[in-house]
């Protein structure tokens, strides 16, 4: 089947990358519809796009491909907008990025004949991402089934491999890519505010942690966590995590409760690795659980 | 000043990859003690040590520089039984490798003339760790100034960079260590949690977010957390935390609490960047507070 002409709404930073990564893989960028003209028309000169402008109304007839690369929020509003663009959608397969909304999102699209995709790249694209950002990510489908089967192709074509989900199954995949990428973010911060209160420079900090992280990582890439985890918890040390707690105690006690959370989530992981036996893990536990007494209440 | 001689105590894998990477650097490695004769043969002939025991009575007189690399618990054990080897500790120092105590867990030793470290490789280290994985590392010193004037030396020797900690600044160190990296599997062990109820194969789940998580972590090197912080919390976007805080509601509702905890400390981190105002982050922070309602109480 030859590739579809592909049209691109919003030229931020998914947009731009997929364009550009689009035309290198020899699809065919029919237009770039963007609420900034000038947005519209940079991109379009780069990829070589015949139709650039502000106004959906401009989506060219031969596109059959339209990706919305619009923020979350907008994607309904973009959707209203195709409509009355063309009496009927069917033969056209549109396609948003957003992470955590399902391919319904463009419903009203599909009322009118459209294939209906959510198609998103997983992966953190910033303005300076180059097209080889795609290289080897996978990309998360979900939607009616043709759609997904050009996705499937376009995934490819782009050189990421394709995963398909359940509608039901997108909140958990967007909950647990925003975990992996963000909280990671966060928990390197809650470590830098530590060190920063022993007079550590928030540089030099992170400096300090980063080998130590980067064997962690090669270390994840072999085994399952479960086999991974090291330190106090895993080894039921409850003096050593009381140690932390009373330096929280004294120093950071706002940060009590997500030590206590992640420690109760770490207990979990090294029991179920076989090398936590249920009674040490109790005592860590109650470490825990006694820290938290003035946030927490049995549910 | 020429290099001390050492012994080494404890023949894990602490003690391995120091005495190892000790005689490769040009230190004489004087002698290994291990509470297991075996273990203390087998490395003493990989380092050409002269002395090999189980007993810490066999400890050699010109050993000047004496590692105890042993589990936490047993470095005030190991202590106490070094007491009576010699009648004058003066012109000794003496260091642990354990990063949760300070150089104070040696001090019926310090108490009998000998200088006392606290030695602290930061690095994950493993039966299988090479004498390479001190390469660019920190290690942090902690002890009297005799004491962490040698450390520094050691330290650079081995290819390490060194820091010095007061000792009451030693606990808040070992927890921000313990969380970089306890914590880091920790949180990829949830993220696998949450993708296994998907029926993603914990491999398949962990091979997905590979590609995030180390796009994540190289915008981390060359920014401050607060500015690598992306998602729906840097955003204030309520609505795809509540998307997530209800599939969470009704499929994992155990991990509530640590995705509500996570996620306090992201919109701490988003406001900290400037880029979350203070009214989005309140209602962010309503939604996260709204579903902690079973177990949270104001303290």
């Amino acid at each position: 089947m030859d590739n579809p002409s592909v049209a691109i709404i919003g030229a931020g930073a998914v947009g731009r990358v997929l364009a550009r990564r689009l035309t290198a893989r020899g699809y065919r960028v029919e237009a770039v519809l963007s609420r900034s003209e000038a947005g519209a028309r940079a991109l379009a000169a780069e990829v070589e796009a015949p139709v650039a402008s502000a106004s959906l109304a401009d989506l060219p007839e031969p596109a059959r491909l339209v990706f919305c690369c619009v923020p979350d929020d907008a994607v309904g509003t973009v959707a209203r907008g195709l409509g009355p663009v063309r009496s009927d959608w069917s033969g056209t397969v549109v396609a948003h990025t957003a992470g955590a909304l399902p391919a319904a999102a463009l419903y009203n699209l599909g009322e009118q004949g459209a294939s209906l995709l959510s198609f998103h790249p997983l992966q953190t694209f910033t303005a300076a991402s180059r097209p080889e950002a795609f290289d080897g990510i996978y990309v998360a489908l979900e939607g009616d089934a043709r759609a997904v089967a050009l996705g499937e192709e376009v995934a490819a074509g782009l050189g990421a491999r394709s995963i398909t989900l359940a509608t039901e199954a997108k909140a958990r995949y967007h909950l647990a890519a925003s975990m992996a990428s963000n909280y990671f973010v966060t928990l390197m911060a809650l470590v830098g505010e530590v060190l920063a209160s022993i007079d550590l420079d928030r540089r030099e900090g992170a400096a300090l942690m980063r080998p130590l992280v980067e064997t962690t990582w090669r270390n994840l890439a072999g085994q399952l966590p479960e086999d991974a985890l090291t330190g106090p918890i895993a080894r039921g040390d409850r003096r050593t995590v009381e140690t932390h707690l009373d330096a929280l105690d004294e120093h950071l006690p706002h940060l009590i409760p997500v030590y206590a959370a992640l420690g109760t989530e770490a207990v979990r992981v090294a029991v179920r690795s076989g090398r936590l036996a249920p009674d040490a893990a109790q005592h860590v536990l109650d470490a825990l659980h006694d820290a938290l007494g003035p946030y927490y209440k049995e549910p």
